[in-house]
């Protein structure tokens, strides 16, 4: 940040008073430009058994597969976030079922969260930041071509919550 | 936001190609402003079945008791930022047991986030946003004079969590 996008002056990189840490001041309008984490939030769609992902379109990871996610807007829960990219990049109707991951990446300033969730019908189609979207069986999932280790850790605990037989929540970090 | 903080021309509200809500754009240098939502942060720290509440010295809700908690900075974990601010507004150190509720707040474009936690000693002290920290049984905790809503929410969880003997994940919405 260089300008001030309340009043367009320069801005400095500064401890305001009271403050512990460096932020963007404008001394023209007085005005303390705050930067904080970004939240993504994304669903796991079951169907049998089965998880619905998707294959990235866009970059970063250009065909590469990952559940269908994105950042969170203003203005929303997120739960319908989750919902909202599930649609958006799966074109599937879900079900949401709980919050089931809490993943911090602080080298990108995100944290990302997903929740567990069922497909309400096969009428899936890939969104425009999609190449195809498909469903998988555990043996079948394509784990080298995994997008983002966040959509790994989420997959794999998935997986062996099943396993055991109950879904609990994974709060974990990425460093 | 009135100004491209990268370049500091004027910006325009408009839908950018491909996407679908309004952002702030800018025509001088081509840069796309994206605002979204802010976690905040923070502990139930638990002191022999005690629950550590701070009495805020800032506004909103000056007075009135909460939890620590704050803004996430960039940078760190949700779990570090649940330590940080336990510190900075009870002078407490804790030991974090596990991510506890996640509430969202669309109206206010936050999600707030509480982590169960184990007051590690009793050497606690009002930091500068706080009036007085205290230690509080449920019967005694000042339920009338709760800062925020997520906060009452997140106490009302444990103890109930508490009384039936395990304690879940609580996500929902404050609409």
């Amino acid at each position: 940040m260089k300008f001030c996008s309340n009043c367009g002056a320069g801005v400095a990189r500064r401890v305001p008073p009271g403050d512990a840490l460096p932020r963007a001041v404008c001394d023209a309008c007085g005005s303390i430009h705050y930067v904080n984490p970004k939240l993504v939030l994304g669903s796991i769609p079951e169907w049998q058994g089965r998880l619905l992902l998707c294959r990235r379109a866009i970059e970063p990871r250009y065909g590469y597969w990952t559940l269908p996610a994105g950042f969170m807007e203003n203005n929303e829960t997120t739960g319908e976030a989750a919902a909202r990219e599930t649609l958006e990049e799966a074109g599937a109707r879900i079900e949401l079922l709980g919050a089931f991951s809490m993943i911090s990446v602080p080298y990108v300033n995100q944290v990302h969260v997903f929740y567990r969730a069922r497909l309400q019908d096969l009428a899936f189609e890939p969104g425009v930041e999609s190449l195809e979207v498909a469903l998988f069986e555990e043996a079948s999932l394509p784990w080298k071509d995994i997008a983002f280790r966040t959509v790994g850790l989420t997959l794999k605990h998935w997986f062996a919550d099943r396993s055991r037989g109950s879904f609990g929540f994974h709060a974990e970090d990425i460093k």
